[in-house]
């Protein structure tokens, strides 16, 4: 028989094209280059990022929105940089897959103290370094086994929705190998249908019709459960009153009137008050439950999780979620389901704040709402760990918008190359007629000065790239959140102080055109409202950019109680 | 008995001052800001930086002139950003102390699922993936073993020359621990002689003595071994026929007659007519040996290495360089050895070519030459891999300046923020009056376009501390080196294109006074002898920046050997 067969790289990348990675993101070096030669070949964009940190999280940023990202590094110094990027993937569940050149066999085999290693004849250092981080790894040595290897990982990376690693010497992206497995799309191994599932599908059913005052709490692990139009539905038809984490804001429709937005300390009495939660892909870090405080109590909560149900005194295991909702959706009879509502009419209080046009924004004065009733249909929008990160919480996202704030793994500096990342899928899933029927959307990034500092750079790919973003970059001279929890007049708090309207001109933005950038100084709400309505914010294409002054120790209410504990606390002293 | 205390952070922070860090680098975080409080109590400056990438890189630079350099970063997101500079201190032996601030002790007992976690309840994650970038690292537990710990890691990080890690939790930066041994400092193991130095001694000078046609080879280790001052004297009071490799080139004074700059491809007929090279501190990785070209045969050589002395046929171990020089240049009888000279007059064809006002700069016609020139006693000099860094073997070094360039890590964007490091630890030693007794010192940047982009925003910490920097960017479009090894038409070895010359007034140079940044843009010979001759290059102080705008396809002459091959491999398919 004689095979058909494609190069290596080929078959790499045509399975990742078809998985929904239209774009890769990554830097050249002197290993991978022969891989990068098969990049567009293959039908997808190369997109060459300024440093491998940023590739990751911009990768990490496309992977939320498309189900997979990829990056591809060169051999140490290349994958090492990306490290922190693949950890907060893994952390945060984030389908990335990294692929690394690497030393051509022969190299390796024979110890060759080269470049880019420990000078120990060593060339294991960096997959043991990166298991930590990735749920499979794949060091591609034989032709035979490579598309078998390449598939495997690529189902676990889809499987557990983290981060995989595949590296591949230099001597071997143009080897032919066995290309007919492409005839077949890669599937997930199918549902088996266990004992269990009855089991729990019969406890859920039971603790439902016994309920009478039930609660649903969407969280963010929904989003790789592959559970949300199942979660979407249940919501609609149960009617229940419905609330989000930060995780999950943004992934159900917040318009409906039973979707109460993010579940806060502040509502934890009426939330007390129910007698079964249903938590949809829990995510119980400190940072997404307020330090602990929202974490519905044990024997009232029921939890759907990625490959378990949980009740408080089960857990039924090897149950697949969409499946097991889908059974739930067919066989509840929502006619015997209680009925209920909150009393939540003003989830605001500041909503009705009203404001001169020479009053200075503040965070507390109004600075969020106004930001909020900016934000349209289909838009992506970051709000960077600190002080924006908490605000983001208080946002009323249209249809079909999606948050990205801190979780867990609270990177500063992410969110700008994701900002990267998930502009690039919309432009992606629009190609592909696959963006809620929208033919255009933005990515709106808030983000503060000090996060602004650590990776600035990667603006310039946005704007090379003609992506539609708009930037909200919070200048409060320094880590004003930091100051919040420690050391509020330390040096150490302090950042050195940019000019950053100039990035857009510095960093190669055309002074002409469609896609000439558009800034905005704001320190007023007059300033503020200039800038949110003026026509080249409103119909500019590419990059937008507005810096917001503020105050050293504005922020919002949480962060400002914990400042005035620390004013207590030296006092006290 | 009443112990004398301190807290634990400052038995850190003075143990490392007194080592000779007068600045650390780093960024706070919410695990670390307790620790940062105790940093300028002990007297040391922080240095905040942009991401502890850069804050890594620069600790490094500082470490590499000052022998010792330290960073502190906040757990996972902070750490494993740093994690790629780590590596390169590895790998290049450069000696950086880590601190990294954890959560509380009873945080990580209960294994609580915090931010910067893999919310899996382990918090040694992290410790493990860096075991493999570090000689030594401890995770502080208890005030009894702290400082004894401390002490421990600090003298492996100084023995081994290589990075080490400190890991603090939050509850105990300001808790107690014995203060007295800080009375005792910190000393390394003392020599014990062996009986194989006496032997090494008898087997060197046996070979020394009958040698016609020696050589002595520098190589990188050198430096860290401590044997720059015996090197030194054993090349003038030999007399014999000196080289350097790059990682070597700029430790010992080059402006004395038998000191001939690097020993390259070029050179190896000659090398290979002398029947011994004595190398000091060999680095034979591929990058510091032209592809291997240039490490000297087994059997004249006599490699003298951190603790042992190797001859073709003896490894005499445990032996400590230093003691062993001292004791050669004692007993040996420098009447009996040979003389000779090499002919090496013409070191460079190029430098005679006459060169006209309107001439356009290339790095073949004498860019580089012209650079050279530049260089004064004292500076720091930092080529960047790329074109830049394989030029830079022909510099010819004034007194006293020192060269970093790619070595084994290679890891661009590395030589940005080491500038800032390598600067701050000129400064630092002028105010001890440790820097050869001058007044000021400039450190000089040449790096190209793609590498910049890498760490551009490390600019920011350079201009807020006004340091002497004098920056050469090299503007070829994209990653030149990569052109030439592969891919030249490529679009991956493309870059976005900024307009770099904005950069000191995008991050935050002052428009006036003393460090007012001054920037000229170079095209023809005439623009570049301008910049080099005004006034405020030559006096001014702080930044410095020079674009030099060059072709796509001009490098030094081996890497376009390089591209003559691929080009000639194209026309052959
Ligand atoms: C990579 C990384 N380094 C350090 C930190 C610690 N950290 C968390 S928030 C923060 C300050 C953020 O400041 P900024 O972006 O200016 O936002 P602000 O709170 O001022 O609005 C820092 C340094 C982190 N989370 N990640
Ligand atoms: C962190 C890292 N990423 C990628 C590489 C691979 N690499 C080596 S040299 C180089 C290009 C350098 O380009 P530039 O700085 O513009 O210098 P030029 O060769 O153009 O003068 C690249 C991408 C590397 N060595 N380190």
């Amino acid at each position: 028989m004689v095979l058909e067969t494609v190069p290596l790289a080929h078959y790499l990348f045509t399975r990742l094209r078809s998985l929904g990675a239209d774009s890769i993101f990554g830097l050249p070096g002197d290993y991978n280059l022969r891989l990068l030669d098969h990049v567009e070949p293959a039908g997808l964009q190369w997109i060459g990022n300024c440093n491998e940190l940023n590739a990751g999280y911009a990768a990490d940023g496309y992977s939320r929105i498309k189900g997979i990202g990829a990056l591809i590094t060169t051999f140490g110094v290349g994958e090492l940089s990306a490290v922190n990027a693949i950890a907060g993937a893994y952390s945060e569940r984030a389908p990335v897959v990294h692929i690394v050149g690497t030393p051509p066999r022969a190299i390796q085999e024979s110890r060759t103290c080269v470049h880019h290693t420990f000078k120990d004849g060593d060339f294991k250092h960096f997959d043991r370094i990166q298991e930590h981080v990735t749920v499979a790894h794949t060091v591609i040595k034989d032709c035979l086994s490579a598309p078998i290897e390449i598939d495997r990982v690529l189902q676990q990376c889809l499987l557990h929705s983290r981060p995989v690693r595949i590296t591949i010497p230099d001597d071997m992206p143009g080897l032919d190998v066995d290309g007919a497995r492409l005839r077949d799309s890669l599937v997930l191994p199918s549902v088996i249908s266990q004992n269990s599932e009855a089991e729990a599908l019969e406890a859920v059913l039971g603790r439902i019709y016994s309920s009478e005052k039930p609660l649903l709490l969407v969280d963010g692990e929904s989003r790789f459960m592959g559970i949300l139009d199942e979660v979407m539905s249940f919501v609609q038809r149960t009617d229940w009153p419905t609330f989000t984490t930060g995780f999950g804001k943004g992934l159900i429709d917040e318009s409906i009137p039973n979707v109460h937005g993010v579940y806060k300390p502040c509502h934890k009495t009426l939330v007390d008050s129910c007698d079964l939660v249903i938590v949809f892909g829990p995510h119980y870090s400190t940072s997404n439950t307020y330090l602990g405080q929202t974490i519905p109590g044990k024997d009232v909560s029921i939890h759907v999780m990625p490959d378990s149900i949980k009740t408080n005194d089960n857990v039924f295991r090897d149950i697949l979620a969409k499946h097991f909702l889908q059974r739930l959706l067919a066989v509840l009879d929502f006619a015997k389901i209680s009925k209920h509502s909150l009393n939540l009419a003003i989830t605001s209080e500041n909503l009705t704040t009203t404001r001169t046009k020479d009053q200075e924004v503040t965070q507390r004065n109004g600075l969020w709402q106004r930001l909020s009733s900016f934000l349209q249909e289909g838009d992506i929008v970051l709000a960077e760990t600190g002080t924006a990160g908490y605000a983001a919480n208080d946002f009323i996202l249209p249809r079909h918008a999606r948050l990205f704030r801190p979780v867990t793994w609270l990177s500063i500096g992410y969110m700008l190359p994701a900002a990267l990342g998930t502009s690039l899928s919309q432009r992606d899933m629009i190609h592909r007629g696959q963006y809620h029927r929208l033919s255009s959307a933005r990515t709106v990034l808030l983000i503060g000065d000090g996060s602004f500092q650590q990776t600035a750079q990667e603006l310039s790919t946005i704007i090379h790239h003609k992506l539609n973003v708009v930037v909200f970059l919070l200048n409060n001279d320094g880590y004003t959140i930091e100051r919040c929890i420690h050391g509020r007049n330390q040096g150490y708090n302090g950042i050195t102080h940019w000019r950053y309207l100039r990035a857009p001109a510095f960093f190669g933005a055309p002074e002409k055109g469609d896609y000439a950038s558009h800034t905005w100084m704001v320190r007023t709400f007059g300033d503020l409202e200039a800038a949110l309505t003026d026509e080249n914010m409103v119909y500019g294409k590419g990059l937008r950019m507005v810096e917001i002054q503020l105050d050293r120790l504005d922020a919002p209410d949480q962060l400002l109680g914990w400042l005035d504990k620390q004013i207590s606390k030296e006092q006290n002293v």
